[in-house]
């Protein structure tokens, strides 16, 4: 596939897999609109005042049908709206074309090159002379790393007149994203700098790229504001904890149609997404044996009755392999090689530095087969036996199935466009400086609400009365800042 | 597709849907071994002798991956194999095609019409001029169908020189079975007689299956022996449970992405079937509703907190349908019309009567929107709200995704390998009469035997004084055979 | 206590712990009619024509609260009753009291001696000189038992002159069941041939009784018709599974206090009994390790996540250990010794023997601390740890708690009333012989039905139509009589 | 009982129900030790250095077994203990009496007046001229509170001349409150202010204890050092959670033998408590209705499948009543009266206003029949139905079981010695000032770590590279402030 960006009749920019799909990807949006009440309670709310005309938002996120709501409901709010996708393997393709088609401008595609993830990322973020974005939508961050890592380079290339050097990393990755910068400032030596003065602010996703944006804070190298939508409850409560119970199984179902029940499933993690995976293979019949630094996290476990274990302890007895750490180097070689004939290796924490997959390829004689894109068999030379490895070790519940289901992504995305309005709305107030800060609880507590009427959940109210000896107002906030839920 | 038989360079019959295909269903293939070893441990206990030496079979049984291990299983055995599905929706088309270049004769493809569907059979049972076949696999008994009712049509055309009416019934697929054997008729007016009087028993898989049987047993139709696998233990309190707990969110997941948690879901029918897509539905947050017409069955539910009521009390509240009753009219057009928007509905029982597809096909202004195969959205006119149909009102485990799991099937199927055997070894003992059998409680322990190493489970072994204070063998068997596990 | 026989002011006769029990017996009575509907339905619909009129009843079953119920709808049907209790510490004494003081003659206390209890049991039996009993209700055999071997030594006696020989058996019980029969062949030679001449029949309620009569009824030395009500659906698929689910954490918490989340919990025997107990220490958040003789339920713990093993293989490791096979010699003093300190050795199974008692009493060195009635810690002079034993390796369920609540012994119970019922109406039409009969399917389907009211559930009824299709009447009986639930 | 303090030979005070009963408690004192691994390691390695030598310790708290185990890890590290329960049921009257008679100074026992539970709290705050308490374990605050208003009234008596007036109230506990201060002040009128200036500060157990200190902190009002041990993740998510998941059944079960499955219980409140209850009666088979005020919450009980409506809505249909709010007037007599015949209402809130028992009492006609101590029936003259109450609307776990079990208070009574260790500790260096904390990351962690090993969990361990990748030390603390578990 040529890297040739293409233009809609109206002129909108696109780079997707195949146009033709766009109308399912528009009858799935249709369906996931009805599944999707905060993101349609928000269009109701704010749609008619146009909140977002003028803005010029890039987003970086999973290009899902799910995401496909966000954008048209930003776009339905007036803003302008570029995309990419934050995972190579993660992009429905039917979205990307009902989008680009029909509401904004998608580089994105299921099956991206590292080579092409980063020209998405680019594209993303090149509004043209007219400059932008004004805000960005970031998952995992690789957007607001790019235009960070562009400023330092361009204030070097400034003092020393020094292009960044490709050959100074042996990250794979980071060496494209220095030669993307490397090629941007032999065209506009100013072009991260402008970038960074607009953005008024960037809302993040998620826990991977949340920590990102505190180290930055802690050094001071932050350069605009954020908001962390991770830690919103009704975000990092719920899609990390329900939507990966629905997603793990579906994508293991879907890799390799293989028993759970029965199975022995080690969860490396127990945070929110690992709790949610390991209810999930409990659930479906597996014994389930999590591993774990955090001692409050493993006295959890074992209060829900699963084994607290070391991978040492497991490797070779253990059917399916989780990551959900947010942590690399978690399954190595060594344990692979240790592993049952057809174990099932997968991650579902954001990034694929978690398991080995260099030392697997590079190990020699070892054999490649692929099943079915996402899904291979690796066999090791020394015992002909094999291990499955879904998504090539990236998340596998986009890789391999379609993400969390639209209904809990409603929640997060919903706390993702009442970030962008906060940012947008305060962008002159001085409200928010270069920092990072979490939503207030009555939003959290609003984005709930829009989501229990669907469910046919009835609130009870507090009298006055009652309200009083507890402290708080009668329609909320309910909760002190540091309570846990 | 024009209903041409095609032949492999071996010579072998086959129709499927691609034979290109026929890699990645070995692939596919060759992993199920793994996961299948009760199949494997046949394979290896019997295949040497070559029991089925000279024995030709013909089997109507969903044409998947799992069943593909099973053909195979019984060509290593000796036998000849001819093949067909039991379901329109239900082949695995990469499976169909592995097995149709290595194995046996294959008529099956994912999407046949009625028409198509009963050519299969037909073809299946069709051994040439040298006769046959001298058993039969069969899944919910339309083979076995095909030939009583063919042989009841000869008797009449012997006696009458009349042939079989078509128009003589309303029911659309049965026309289509007495245009099959009218056709028959006229090229050869003994042809099911014939076969008839060779074969030897058949093996039958399901509760609908079995069912037909007894009613023949029962009324002194039933024209050679039966084995009832769908009452070995490891069959009924394996596949039916498990394999249903584990494809029902499978089918609902990869069909409408819809998200389970939170929704409310409607269980028709609280047997094996029902057990095991309630206990699903619970696991993965749904509110579960069952409804059932067997007090035993309903108090089961409510031991389980599951609510049981009717339909009607509920028909407009919940989100997902599933019937798995093995009866029919369960859900009928007017419980669909006032369902709510978007409400699944969806069937996993053997027969495709449970919904009430004709009144929703025929009901005036109504729109079929088809968001993929098998998801169909059907739109009321009266409220312009729609329902979402999965696999056309057919099994959605098979419809929408791919059935069972290996695993679970590996159990059912390694007693349909049992019960071949002891057919085809007893063929001249005159052990089995024209009745209905189950298999001895010793061999259903042994198929769960065969299973338990892969799961890493270790038996206890009774001592010779335990084994005679309980009054049970030392090996087994170990229950009653009224014990209902 | 002496064993003197009181008598109430209107003459009954009775033995129980203390009469001052009675008012508080009698309020928890009535809590408990409240969750029995089918009992009391059964006083409604039978009431009225006072089928028990003159029927004589000696029950041998847990005197608790529900047994209370049970016994009072037998007499408001007609009967006179005489009752014992078939366990040494699952008396409650203000049953008792109420009952004696109410309703009918009652033997029985919390705690008594092998000698008491055997007493207790004779005296049930006794009905004077008018003789009786006309119809047994046994739990576990051992009233049947003794009429059996009575009438044996009588036949010796007859023969040879010989009394029985209590030292020529080494079971300490087996003794005093000699000795009695002994004492009563010098009052009366032919005791127990009235008795069983008079028996119209037995209704069994649990496992072991049942499996001692189907030994009998093998080696043709029933003397009277039986009905087999353990193997009710409603029995067995309901107290033995969802009783047990429901008393052993009661007994486990009332006995020790000990949490049982983050516990291993070994439970011994996967039968309906260890379903329910796995089902619970599962859910209450322990890690569960089932062991099994029999592959078939070894493959259903497997498929619900728990880990099946040897008591070997876990012995050192595990906290909680439970037994539930109706087998002799699970847990025996070596493993014992091998426990870790205050690990919980229990058995809900009916009879003493599944736990080493003898060997762990006639350990050298060993030390017994009793904390509370029932709860006994060991302590092994090797180590200097010990282990705590419930209930002196009787039913804990029982010894520790109340056993099963009242709804599910409402089922139960209710089989017993029909059986009662069933036996008493045929007495003299011949329809049951000297053998071991279950009830019809239609009864068991009653039973359920009278209890679902309580709980809110509606059912669904089958059309004409649909009860054609699947060939069953209307008003059922719905299943085939293979049918596992 | 007359309320006069007894002495020990060795001279201490105390006043418990049965000092015969010491010996039972210290046998189940010793069971509780294995159980509470955070304790006797707290012991290991304090103990040694005695640091609370000279500290006067005063507790109010559930004079429990496990309170007992943290009675005697304070005086195994040098404190004098003064004691009272919290609470008029929960003392367990063993605990109480080993208490007294080996180790610290107590009042309590169980089903004390509101006048006696007032009269033991001061004498436990009352060390005699030599002064103290030093410190203070509090559990709901009461203590805190009499301080508190004890100097609010010495100031107006300092000013004013004038007494309390217990009629100032309608409040029938604040009344004895008033009326204990008032006496106070006639015998030293700084009795309260010596008090205050002396105590270093509180540790303070529960939610509602927690709540007053914010709210005396936001007010300013606030006399001393608050450490919020409710809030350590180890306490609020465990005991909290799982204890109260172990104890509601317990209670029930206890109370009222009735059986859970099956049965509707609504749980009032989804908080950590709720979530506790609602996943025990879950478990347990009951259909599960939480009733909400905080959308966050309700939202949180649909993705477990559990209905959310309000209580008007299933006030006639449900069996069981379970209030967790921490809030009052939560279930009232209007809602009582309309409920079914036998219904089960209970609290397991802190304090007894979540049900309207004053309503009730005063209920004209109601009549209350007790069948056991703290289990209740109530008649109401309208219907002649009734409902009962548990523990007469107190906490029901420890009114009608033995609260939550030994090794979930483990880990809160490990945070609550640390806690003391560090108010003592720093009581000079000014690092506490009179505001409320937690305790740090680094202990929450610590007392997680102590649970472990009893469990047989293995902790992973970071590498130093690890690490550096997430930004935490490699022994912890491994979580951000703000991270929810």
């Amino acid at each position: 596939m040529a890297l040739l960006v293409e233009k809609t009749t109206s002129g909108r920019e696109y780079k997707v897999k195949d146009m033709s799909e766009a109308d399912f990807g528009r009858l799935e949006i249709e369906l996931a609109e009805v599944e999707m009440p905060g993101l349609m309670a928000s269009r109701s709310e704010f749609g008619p005042s146009q909140p977002f005309k003028g803005a010029k938002i890039t987003g970086s996120l999973h290009m899902t049908i799910q995401t496909a709501v966000l954008i048209e409901t930003l776009t339905s709010l007036g803003a302008e709206v570029r995309w990419c996708s934050c995972n190579i393997f993660s992009t429905q393709d039917h979205a990307a074309a009902a989008i680009a088609r029909d509401s904004a401008a998608v580089f994105a595609w299921k099956g991206e090159t590292l080579q092409e993830y980063w020209w998405c990322t680019e594209r993303a973020l090149d509004w043209g002379p007219g400059g932008g974005p004004d805000l960005i939508v970031d998952d995992g961050g690789d957007t607001t790393l790019l235009i960070h890592e562009g400023v330092k380079a361009e204030e070097i290339f400034e003092k020393t007149g020094q292009f960044p050097d490709p050959n100074s990393t042996d990250n794979a990755e980071f060496k494209i994203v220095l030669s993307i910068i490397k090629e941007g400032l032999k065209t506009d030596p100013k072009r991260y700098h402008k970038m960074k003065d607009r953005v008024v602010g960037v809302s993040e996703e998620t826990t991977t790229g949340v920590k990102r944006l505190y180290q930055m804070q802690a050094n001071g190298s932050l350069l605009f504001p954020a908001i962390n939508v991770n830690d919103s409850v009704t975000k990092s409560k719920f899609d990390n904890l329900y939507g990966c119970r629905h997603s793990l199984p579906d994508g293991l179902m879907r890799a390799t149609d293989v028993m759970i029940a029965g199975k022995v499933a080690v969860v490396a993690g127990y945070g929110d997404v690992g709790k949610g995976c390991a209810a999930a293979m409990k659930q479906a019949g597996a014994r389930v044996i999590v591993t774990e630094i955090d001692p409050i996290c493993a006295l959890q476990a074992t209060m829900e009755g699963l084994q607290v274990l070391t991978l040492e302890d497991v490797v070779s007895e253990a059917d399916i392999f989780v990551t959900t750490t947010g942590n690399k180097d978690i399954i190595m070689l060594d344990h692979m090689k240790k592993m049952k004939n057809n174990a099932i290796v997968c991650n579902i924490g954001h990034f694929d530095n978690e398991i080995d997959m260099l030392g697997l390829e590079t190990h020699p004689g070892v054999k490649r087969i692929t099943i079915k894109p996402q899904t291979d068999r690796w066999v090791f030379p020394e015992t002909n036996t094999g291990i499955i490895i879904l998504a090539e070790g990236r998340l596998m519940n986009l890789g391999c199935a379609t993400g969390h289901p639209s209904f809990v992504m409603s929640c997060s995305f919903t706390n993702q466009v009442i970030a962008q309005l906060e940012l947008w709305n305060e962008k002159t107030s001085g409200k928010y400086e270069k920092k990072v800060y979490v939503l207030p609880k009555h939003l959290d507590e609003k984005v709930a609400a829009l989501h229990l009427g669907k469910l046919g959940a009835r609130l009870t109210k507090l009298s006055k009365d009652q309200a009083d000896y507890i402290s708080v107002p009668v329609e909320g906030p309910y909760k002190p800042f540091h309570y846990r839920y």
